[in-house]
Protein backbone atom coordinates (compact mmCIF):
# COMPACT_ATOMS: atom_id res chain seq x y z
CA UNK A 1 0.00 0.00 0.00
CA UNK A 2 2.70 2.45 1.08
CA UNK A 3 4.30 1.68 -2.37
CA UNK A 4 1.82 2.06 -4.54
CA UNK A 5 1.10 5.63 -2.65
CA UNK A 6 4.34 6.84 -3.42
CA UNK A 7 4.52 5.41 -6.64
CA UNK A 8 1.92 6.86 -7.83
CA UNK A 9 2.80 10.28 -6.75
CA UNK A 10 6.57 10.03 -7.71
CA UNK A 11 7.12 7.07 -10.83
CA UNK A 12 10.95 8.20 -10.56
CA UNK A 13 11.12 6.28 -13.64
CA UNK A 14 9.62 2.95 -12.80
CA UNK A 15 12.96 2.12 -10.48
CA UNK A 16 12.08 0.53 -7.36
CA UNK A 17 13.69 2.88 -5.41
CA UNK A 18 11.71 2.38 -2.18
CA UNK A 19 14.05 -1.05 -2.53
CA UNK A 20 17.80 0.53 -2.51
CA UNK A 21 19.70 0.03 -0.04
CA UNK A 22 23.45 1.42 -0.76
CA UNK A 23 23.49 4.56 -2.90
CA UNK A 24 27.28 5.64 -4.29
CA UNK A 25 27.37 9.61 -4.53
CA UNK A 26 29.84 10.95 -7.14
CA UNK A 27 31.13 14.27 -7.55
CA UNK A 28 31.80 16.23 -10.41
CA UNK A 29 34.07 18.68 -9.14
CA UNK A 30 36.60 15.62 -8.21
CA UNK A 31 38.86 14.02 -10.23
CA UNK A 32 37.91 10.29 -10.74
CA UNK A 33 40.04 7.90 -12.36
CA UNK A 34 39.10 5.11 -14.77
CA UNK A 35 40.15 2.22 -12.08
CA UNK A 36 37.60 4.35 -9.47
CA UNK A 37 34.49 4.88 -12.28
CA UNK A 38 34.79 1.10 -12.92
CA UNK A 39 35.18 0.60 -9.35
CA UNK A 40 31.81 2.43 -8.65
CA UNK A 41 30.14 0.61 -12.08
CA UNK A 42 31.39 -2.98 -10.13
CA UNK A 43 30.52 -2.14 -6.89
CA UNK A 44 27.04 -3.44 -6.78
CA UNK A 45 25.75 -0.48 -5.64
CA UNK A 46 21.83 0.27 -6.11
CA UNK A 47 21.96 3.99 -7.68
CA UNK A 48 24.90 6.24 -8.91
CA UNK A 49 24.28 10.02 -7.74
CA UNK A 50 25.95 12.81 -9.54
CA UNK A 51 26.21 15.38 -7.21
CA UNK A 52 27.91 18.00 -5.07
CA UNK A 53 27.96 21.15 -3.23
CA UNK A 54 30.35 23.39 -5.36
CA UNK A 55 31.78 23.68 -8.54
CA UNK A 56 28.69 22.65 -10.36
CA UNK A 57 28.75 23.12 -13.92
CA UNK A 58 26.88 21.69 -16.68
CA UNK A 59 30.18 20.09 -18.70
CA UNK A 60 31.36 18.41 -15.63
CA UNK A 61 27.84 16.82 -15.03
CA UNK A 62 27.68 15.33 -18.51
CA UNK A 63 30.81 14.15 -18.48
CA UNK A 64 30.56 12.03 -15.55
CA UNK A 65 26.98 10.78 -16.69
CA UNK A 66 28.66 9.85 -20.04
CA UNK A 67 31.02 7.73 -17.78
CA UNK A 68 28.08 5.90 -15.86
CA UNK A 69 24.75 5.71 -17.67
CA UNK A 70 23.53 2.83 -19.53
CA UNK A 71 25.93 0.62 -18.04
CA UNK A 72 23.25 -1.57 -15.64
CA UNK A 73 23.32 0.67 -12.77
CA UNK A 74 20.65 3.59 -12.76
CA UNK A 75 22.03 7.03 -12.46
CA UNK A 76 20.54 9.93 -10.76
CA UNK A 77 21.58 13.17 -11.19
CA UNK A 78 21.30 15.33 -7.82
CA UNK A 79 19.39 19.16 -9.25
CA UNK A 80 21.83 21.21 -6.62
CA UNK A 81 21.97 23.74 -9.78
CA UNK A 82 20.16 24.26 -12.96
CA UNK A 83 23.73 23.83 -14.28
CA UNK A 84 23.12 20.16 -13.27
CA UNK A 85 20.05 19.70 -16.10
CA UNK A 86 21.44 17.48 -17.63
CA UNK A 87 19.27 15.01 -19.89
CA UNK A 88 19.98 11.51 -19.95
CA UNK A 89 19.62 10.22 -16.30
CA UNK A 90 17.27 7.32 -14.99
CA UNK A 91 16.31 9.83 -11.97
CA UNK A 92 16.38 13.33 -10.91
CA UNK A 93 16.60 13.97 -7.14
CA UNK A 94 15.46 16.88 -6.10
CA UNK A 95 16.75 18.50 -2.57
CA UNK A 96 14.61 20.42 -0.17
CA UNK A 97 16.71 21.49 2.15
CA UNK A 98 14.43 21.35 5.47
CA UNK A 99 17.27 23.71 7.95
CA UNK A 100 17.87 26.40 5.62
CA UNK A 101 17.64 30.12 6.80
CA UNK A 102 17.73 30.92 2.58
CA UNK A 103 14.14 29.77 1.78
CA UNK A 104 15.63 29.43 -1.74
CA UNK A 105 16.86 26.01 -0.59
CA UNK A 106 14.04 25.22 0.59
CA UNK A 107 11.59 25.42 -2.15
CA UNK A 108 12.61 28.75 -3.86
CA UNK A 109 15.12 27.42 -6.39
CA UNK A 110 12.87 25.24 -7.31
CA UNK A 111 9.44 27.49 -8.12
CA UNK A 112 12.09 29.37 -10.19
CA UNK A 113 13.27 26.17 -11.90
CA UNK A 114 9.92 25.02 -12.69
CA UNK A 115 8.89 28.41 -13.81
CA UNK A 116 11.66 28.60 -16.31
CA UNK A 117 12.09 25.55 -17.56
CA UNK A 118 8.27 24.46 -17.59
CA UNK A 119 7.18 21.72 -19.60
CA UNK A 120 10.74 20.21 -20.15
CA UNK A 121 11.15 19.09 -16.79
CA UNK A 122 10.65 15.25 -17.12
CA UNK A 123 8.25 14.89 -13.80
CA UNK A 124 7.85 11.33 -14.41
CA UNK A 125 12.01 10.47 -13.53
CA UNK A 126 11.63 13.45 -10.61
CA UNK A 127 12.23 12.57 -6.80
CA UNK A 128 12.28 15.32 -4.15
CA UNK A 129 14.32 14.47 -1.14
CA UNK A 130 13.90 16.65 2.42
CA UNK A 131 17.24 17.02 3.14
CA UNK A 132 18.18 17.62 6.80
CA UNK A 133 21.78 19.14 7.50
CA UNK A 134 23.27 18.12 10.25
CA UNK A 135 27.00 18.65 10.14
CA UNK A 136 27.15 22.59 10.47
CA UNK A 137 31.48 22.12 9.24
CA UNK A 138 30.25 20.69 5.82
CA UNK A 139 30.09 22.45 2.65
CA UNK A 140 26.35 22.00 2.07
CA UNK A 141 25.64 23.71 5.99
CA UNK A 142 27.55 27.19 4.63
CA UNK A 143 26.05 27.62 1.59
CA UNK A 144 22.07 27.03 2.60
CA UNK A 145 22.81 28.87 5.86
CA UNK A 146 21.61 26.03 7.51
CA UNK A 147 20.63 25.79 11.18
CA UNK A 148 22.35 22.54 12.44
CA UNK A 149 19.57 20.79 15.33
CA UNK A 150 20.98 21.29 18.65
CA UNK A 151 19.15 18.68 20.16
CA UNK A 152 18.17 14.25 18.52
CA UNK A 153 14.81 15.92 19.20
CA UNK A 154 15.05 18.61 16.60
CA UNK A 155 16.73 15.98 14.18
CA UNK A 156 13.74 13.81 14.74
CA UNK A 157 11.19 17.38 14.58
CA UNK A 158 13.04 17.91 11.27
CA UNK A 159 11.87 14.00 9.72
CA UNK A 160 8.47 14.47 10.82
CA UNK A 161 7.98 17.90 9.36
CA UNK A 162 9.21 16.30 5.83
CA UNK A 163 6.91 13.70 5.81
CA UNK A 164 3.80 14.48 7.68
CA UNK A 165 3.86 18.32 7.12
CA UNK A 166 5.30 18.82 3.85
CA UNK A 167 4.48 15.03 2.18
CA UNK A 168 7.94 14.33 0.97
CA UNK A 169 8.47 10.70 0.46
CA UNK A 170 12.59 10.70 1.40
CA UNK A 171 14.47 11.71 4.48
CA UNK A 172 17.89 12.43 3.90
CA UNK A 173 20.19 13.11 7.18
CA UNK A 174 23.28 14.97 5.68
CA UNK A 175 26.47 14.45 7.96
CA UNK A 176 28.64 14.73 4.68
CA UNK A 177 32.10 14.17 5.77
CA UNK A 178 31.08 13.05 9.12
CA UNK A 179 29.73 9.93 11.16
CA UNK A 180 26.48 10.23 12.78
CA UNK A 181 25.31 8.66 15.60
CA UNK A 182 23.61 5.14 14.50
CA UNK A 183 20.93 5.41 18.01
CA UNK A 184 19.81 9.09 16.12
CA UNK A 185 19.49 7.49 12.89
CA UNK A 186 17.79 4.60 14.23
CA UNK A 187 15.39 6.74 15.92
CA UNK A 188 14.52 9.28 13.28
CA UNK A 189 13.44 5.80 11.03
CA UNK A 190 11.37 4.70 14.30
CA UNK A 191 9.61 8.69 13.86
CA UNK A 192 8.88 7.95 10.30
CA UNK A 193 5.69 6.52 8.66
CA UNK A 194 6.05 6.41 4.84
CA UNK A 195 8.79 8.27 3.91
CA UNK A 196 12.01 6.15 3.86
CA UNK A 197 15.26 7.34 5.85
CA UNK A 198 18.48 7.52 3.67
CA UNK A 199 21.36 8.50 5.70
CA UNK A 200 25.06 10.05 4.33
CA UNK A 201 28.37 10.98 5.78
CA UNK A 202 31.62 9.53 7.02
CA UNK A 203 31.01 6.11 5.83
CA UNK A 204 34.09 4.89 5.42
CA UNK A 205 34.26 1.10 6.29
CA UNK A 206 32.47 -1.94 6.12
CA UNK A 207 31.80 -1.36 10.13
CA UNK A 208 30.39 1.91 9.40
CA UNK A 209 28.01 0.78 6.46
CA UNK A 210 26.74 -2.17 8.15
CA UNK A 211 25.88 -0.03 11.52
CA UNK A 212 23.96 2.65 9.15
CA UNK A 213 22.24 -0.14 7.15
CA UNK A 214 20.75 -1.70 10.10
CA UNK A 215 19.83 1.97 11.39
CA UNK A 216 18.27 3.83 8.09
CA UNK A 217 16.53 2.36 4.89
CA UNK A 218 19.42 3.18 2.89
CA UNK A 219 23.05 4.39 2.97
CA UNK A 220 25.46 6.97 0.56
CA UNK A 221 28.50 6.21 0.35
CA UNK A 222 30.25 9.62 -1.30
CA UNK A 223 33.97 10.58 -0.57
CA UNK A 224 35.44 6.97 0.18
CA UNK A 225 35.10 6.87 -3.93
CA UNK A 226 37.26 9.72 -4.21
CA UNK A 227 39.64 9.36 -1.37
CA UNK A 228 42.95 6.82 -1.70
CA UNK A 229 40.60 4.12 -0.14
CA UNK A 230 38.12 3.38 -2.94
CA UNK A 231 38.70 0.11 -3.37
CA UNK A 232 36.90 -0.22 -0.12
CA UNK A 233 33.63 1.02 -2.05
CA UNK A 234 32.77 -3.02 -2.60
CA UNK A 235 33.25 -3.96 0.84
CA UNK A 236 30.79 -1.19 1.95
CA UNK A 237 28.23 -3.10 -0.29
CA UNK A 238 28.33 -6.24 0.76
CA UNK A 239 28.07 -4.80 4.40
CA UNK A 240 25.16 -3.37 3.63
CA UNK A 241 23.68 -6.33 1.40
CA UNK A 242 24.28 -8.20 4.82
CA UNK A 243 23.16 -5.86 7.45
CA UNK A 244 19.78 -6.51 8.07
CA UNK A 245 16.75 -3.89 7.22
CA UNK A 246 15.35 -1.54 9.97
CA UNK A 247 12.28 -3.20 11.23
CA UNK B 1 -7.51 6.46 -6.57
CA UNK B 2 -6.61 10.06 -6.31
CA UNK B 3 -8.74 10.11 -2.81
CA UNK B 4 -7.22 6.68 -1.18
CA UNK B 5 -3.62 7.66 -1.37
CA UNK B 6 -4.14 11.31 -0.20
CA UNK B 7 -6.79 9.51 2.50
CA UNK B 8 -4.18 7.16 3.47
CA UNK B 9 -1.63 10.23 4.35
CA UNK B 10 -4.05 12.68 5.85
CA UNK B 11 -6.61 10.74 7.13
CA UNK B 12 -8.27 14.06 8.14
CA UNK B 13 -10.58 13.01 11.02
CA UNK B 14 -12.27 10.71 8.78
CA UNK B 15 -13.63 13.90 6.76
CA UNK B 16 -14.64 14.28 3.11
CA UNK B 17 -12.27 17.27 2.76
CA UNK B 18 -11.94 16.24 -0.95
CA UNK B 19 -15.20 16.63 -1.88
CA UNK B 20 -16.09 20.12 0.29
CA UNK B 21 -16.99 23.03 -2.75
CA UNK B 22 -17.62 26.14 0.39
CA UNK B 23 -15.35 26.75 3.26
CA UNK B 24 -16.36 29.53 5.63
CA UNK B 25 -13.19 31.50 7.57
CA UNK B 26 -14.02 33.18 10.61
CA UNK B 27 -11.52 35.47 12.52
CA UNK B 28 -11.02 35.09 16.06
CA UNK B 29 -9.62 39.06 16.15
CA UNK B 30 -13.30 40.04 14.97
CA UNK B 31 -16.20 40.52 16.71
CA UNK B 32 -19.32 38.00 15.41
CA UNK B 33 -22.86 38.74 16.62
CA UNK B 34 -24.65 35.89 17.67
CA UNK B 35 -27.54 36.73 14.69
CA UNK B 36 -23.56 35.97 12.11
CA UNK B 37 -22.74 32.89 13.97
CA UNK B 38 -25.99 31.65 13.66
CA UNK B 39 -25.81 32.32 9.93
CA UNK B 40 -22.40 30.84 9.41
CA UNK B 41 -23.60 27.60 11.25
CA UNK B 42 -27.20 27.22 8.95
CA UNK B 43 -25.43 28.72 5.79
CA UNK B 44 -24.80 24.99 4.51
CA UNK B 45 -20.80 25.58 4.29
CA UNK B 46 -18.74 22.38 4.06
CA UNK B 47 -16.36 23.65 6.58
CA UNK B 48 -16.10 26.05 8.92
CA UNK B 49 -12.54 27.51 9.56
CA UNK B 50 -11.11 29.56 12.53
CA UNK B 51 -8.31 31.25 11.32
CA UNK B 52 -6.67 34.82 11.00
CA UNK B 53 -3.45 36.05 10.79
CA UNK B 54 -3.29 38.75 13.63
CA UNK B 55 -4.20 38.62 17.21
CA UNK B 56 -4.71 34.85 17.62
CA UNK B 57 -5.00 34.27 20.88
CA UNK B 58 -5.57 31.18 22.65
CA UNK B 59 -8.96 32.27 24.75
CA UNK B 60 -10.51 33.72 21.45
CA UNK B 61 -9.97 30.50 19.54
CA UNK B 62 -11.19 28.21 22.13
CA UNK B 63 -14.46 30.88 22.40
CA UNK B 64 -15.19 30.82 18.46
CA UNK B 65 -14.40 26.92 18.68
CA UNK B 66 -17.28 26.37 21.41
CA UNK B 67 -19.91 28.34 19.09
CA UNK B 68 -19.56 26.06 16.23
CA UNK B 69 -18.13 22.41 17.78
CA UNK B 70 -20.63 19.81 17.67
CA UNK B 71 -23.27 21.54 15.54
CA UNK B 72 -23.39 19.69 12.52
CA UNK B 73 -20.69 21.58 10.48
CA UNK B 74 -16.88 20.21 10.95
CA UNK B 75 -14.76 22.70 12.37
CA UNK B 76 -11.15 23.29 11.70
CA UNK B 77 -8.32 25.39 13.36
CA UNK B 78 -5.97 27.14 11.07
CA UNK B 79 -2.47 26.70 12.91
CA UNK B 80 -0.87 30.00 12.24
CA UNK B 81 0.39 30.14 15.92
CA UNK B 82 0.76 27.68 18.67
CA UNK B 83 -1.62 29.87 20.64
CA UNK B 84 -4.56 28.38 17.87
CA UNK B 85 -3.47 24.84 19.16
CA UNK B 86 -6.73 24.64 21.42
CA UNK B 87 -8.11 20.59 21.49
CA UNK B 88 -11.32 20.07 20.10
CA UNK B 89 -11.42 21.21 16.95
CA UNK B 90 -12.86 18.47 13.78
CA UNK B 91 -9.44 19.11 11.74
CA UNK B 92 -6.55 21.38 12.22
CA UNK B 93 -5.26 22.97 8.93
CA UNK B 94 -1.54 23.65 8.88
CA UNK B 95 -0.28 26.58 6.38
CA UNK B 96 2.45 26.25 4.62
CA UNK B 97 3.64 29.41 2.86
CA UNK B 98 5.52 28.56 -0.25
CA UNK B 99 6.65 31.94 -0.96
CA UNK B 100 7.06 33.54 2.24
CA UNK B 101 10.91 34.99 2.47
CA UNK B 102 10.63 34.08 6.39
CA UNK B 103 11.40 30.07 6.50
CA UNK B 104 10.01 29.82 9.46
CA UNK B 105 6.55 30.56 7.62
CA UNK B 106 7.68 27.63 5.24
CA UNK B 107 8.67 24.76 7.29
CA UNK B 108 10.33 26.18 10.42
CA UNK B 109 7.45 27.09 13.29
CA UNK B 110 5.92 23.56 12.19
CA UNK B 111 9.46 21.97 13.25
CA UNK B 112 9.26 24.27 16.46
CA UNK B 113 6.03 22.99 16.87
CA UNK B 114 6.55 19.69 16.59
CA UNK B 115 9.59 19.36 18.94
CA UNK B 116 7.81 21.46 21.42
CA UNK B 117 4.16 19.35 21.29
CA UNK B 118 5.76 16.02 20.63
CA UNK B 119 3.21 13.21 20.80
CA UNK B 120 0.56 15.89 21.77
CA UNK B 121 -0.53 16.12 18.01
CA UNK B 122 -3.25 14.73 16.72
CA UNK B 123 -1.87 13.76 13.49
CA UNK B 124 -5.14 11.88 12.31
CA UNK B 125 -6.94 14.96 12.49
CA UNK B 126 -3.72 17.38 10.77
CA UNK B 127 -3.98 18.92 7.18
CA UNK B 128 -1.55 20.66 5.29
CA UNK B 129 -1.62 23.53 3.14
CA UNK B 130 0.56 25.00 0.84
CA UNK B 131 -0.27 28.93 0.96
CA UNK B 132 0.80 30.66 -2.00
CA UNK B 133 -0.34 34.65 -1.04
CA UNK B 134 -1.19 36.52 -3.76
CA UNK B 135 -1.91 40.19 -2.36
CA UNK B 136 1.05 41.86 -1.78
CA UNK B 137 -1.30 44.23 0.74
CA UNK B 138 -2.66 41.71 2.74
CA UNK B 139 -1.74 40.84 6.37
CA UNK B 140 -0.72 37.78 5.55
CA UNK B 141 2.07 39.23 3.01
CA UNK B 142 3.62 41.69 5.63
CA UNK B 143 3.70 38.59 8.60
CA UNK B 144 5.05 36.40 5.81
CA UNK B 145 7.59 38.82 4.14
CA UNK B 146 6.19 36.85 1.46
CA UNK B 147 7.05 37.78 -2.18
CA UNK B 148 4.15 37.71 -4.46
CA UNK B 149 4.41 36.29 -8.09
CA UNK B 150 5.20 38.89 -10.77
CA UNK B 151 3.47 36.85 -13.08
CA UNK B 152 1.14 33.95 -13.52
CA UNK B 153 3.52 31.84 -14.94
CA UNK B 154 5.52 32.61 -11.16
CA UNK B 155 1.47 31.59 -9.31
CA UNK B 156 1.95 27.95 -11.54
CA UNK B 157 5.36 27.41 -10.71
CA UNK B 158 4.58 27.52 -6.60
CA UNK B 159 1.32 25.51 -7.26
CA UNK B 160 3.27 23.25 -9.16
CA UNK B 161 6.42 23.17 -6.46
CA UNK B 162 3.65 22.60 -3.52
CA UNK B 163 2.39 19.48 -5.16
CA UNK B 164 5.23 17.57 -7.12
CA UNK B 165 8.36 18.90 -5.27
CA UNK B 166 6.72 18.87 -1.52
CA UNK B 167 4.14 16.49 -2.27
CA UNK B 168 1.38 19.05 -0.25
CA UNK B 169 -2.67 17.68 -0.67
CA UNK B 170 -3.90 21.19 -1.01
CA UNK B 171 -2.68 24.49 -2.68
CA UNK B 172 -4.42 27.44 -1.29
CA UNK B 173 -4.27 30.97 -3.53
CA UNK B 174 -4.86 33.36 -0.92
CA UNK B 175 -6.08 36.83 -2.11
CA UNK B 176 -7.17 37.92 1.03
CA UNK B 177 -9.40 41.10 0.76
CA UNK B 178 -8.69 40.83 -2.89
CA UNK B 179 -10.45 39.16 -6.03
CA UNK B 180 -8.11 37.78 -8.37
CA UNK B 181 -8.37 36.28 -11.97
CA UNK B 182 -10.48 33.36 -12.22
CA UNK B 183 -8.72 32.68 -15.15
CA UNK B 184 -5.53 32.56 -13.50
CA UNK B 185 -7.18 30.04 -10.44
CA UNK B 186 -8.21 27.71 -13.62
CA UNK B 187 -4.80 27.65 -15.04
CA UNK B 188 -3.47 27.05 -11.93
CA UNK B 189 -6.11 24.17 -11.22
CA UNK B 190 -5.43 22.91 -14.05
CA UNK B 191 -1.38 22.37 -13.61
CA UNK B 192 -2.45 20.29 -10.59
CA UNK B 193 -2.77 16.84 -10.85
CA UNK B 194 -3.51 15.20 -7.24
CA UNK B 195 -3.52 18.39 -4.72
CA UNK B 196 -6.58 20.28 -4.36
CA UNK B 197 -6.70 23.84 -5.46
CA UNK B 198 -8.53 26.16 -2.58
CA UNK B 199 -9.13 29.89 -3.72
CA UNK B 200 -9.76 32.80 -1.06
CA UNK B 201 -10.07 36.28 -1.36
CA UNK B 202 -12.58 39.20 -2.09
CA UNK B 203 -15.71 36.83 -2.35
CA UNK B 204 -18.52 38.97 -1.33
CA UNK B 205 -21.64 38.00 -3.70
CA UNK B 206 -23.46 34.94 -5.41
CA UNK B 207 -21.17 35.70 -8.56
CA UNK B 208 -18.37 35.88 -7.82
CA UNK B 209 -18.29 33.03 -5.04
CA UNK B 210 -20.11 31.12 -8.40
CA UNK B 211 -17.08 32.42 -10.83
CA UNK B 212 -14.79 31.18 -8.71
CA UNK B 213 -16.36 27.65 -7.84
CA UNK B 214 -16.25 27.04 -11.26
CA UNK B 215 -12.22 27.26 -11.58
CA UNK B 216 -11.02 26.55 -7.81
CA UNK B 217 -11.91 22.60 -6.31
CA UNK B 218 -12.76 25.02 -3.23
CA UNK B 219 -13.69 28.53 -2.17
CA UNK B 220 -13.19 30.39 0.87
CA UNK B 221 -15.19 33.24 2.36
CA UNK B 222 -13.98 35.42 5.06
CA UNK B 223 -14.88 38.90 4.90
CA UNK B 224 -17.98 38.43 4.75
CA UNK B 225 -19.14 37.15 7.35
CA UNK B 226 -17.88 39.69 9.37
CA UNK B 227 -19.12 42.95 7.36
CA UNK B 228 -22.28 44.54 7.00
CA UNK B 229 -22.96 42.17 4.29
CA UNK B 230 -23.13 38.80 5.99
CA UNK B 231 -26.72 37.91 5.12
CA UNK B 232 -24.97 37.30 1.79
CA UNK B 233 -23.28 33.97 2.98
CA UNK B 234 -26.38 32.02 2.49
CA UNK B 235 -26.25 33.48 -1.65
CA UNK B 236 -22.49 32.32 -1.53
CA UNK B 237 -23.42 29.02 -0.85
CA UNK B 238 -26.27 28.46 -2.95
CA UNK B 239 -23.74 29.71 -6.05
CA UNK B 240 -20.96 27.09 -5.27
CA UNK B 241 -23.55 24.15 -5.05
CA UNK B 242 -25.00 25.41 -8.72
CA UNK B 243 -21.86 25.95 -10.23
CA UNK B 244 -20.54 23.33 -12.23
CA UNK B 245 -16.71 21.76 -10.90
CA UNK B 246 -13.31 22.22 -12.63
CA UNK B 247 -12.97 19.72 -15.07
Amino acid sequence: MTDSIAGDRWPAGGLPWRTWRHVTKVDPDRPLSPEQAQAVRESGTDLIVIGGTQGIEREKVARLLDRFAGRGTPVAIEMSSLEAAVPGADLYLTPVVLNASDPAWICGFHQAAIEFLGDVIPWERALPEGYVIMNAEAAAARVTGARVPASDGGALAWAVTAERVLGLPIVYLEYSGRYGDPKLVAAVRGALRHARLVYGGGIDSAQRAAAMAAAADAVVVGNLVHSPEWRRLSETVAAVRAARRPA
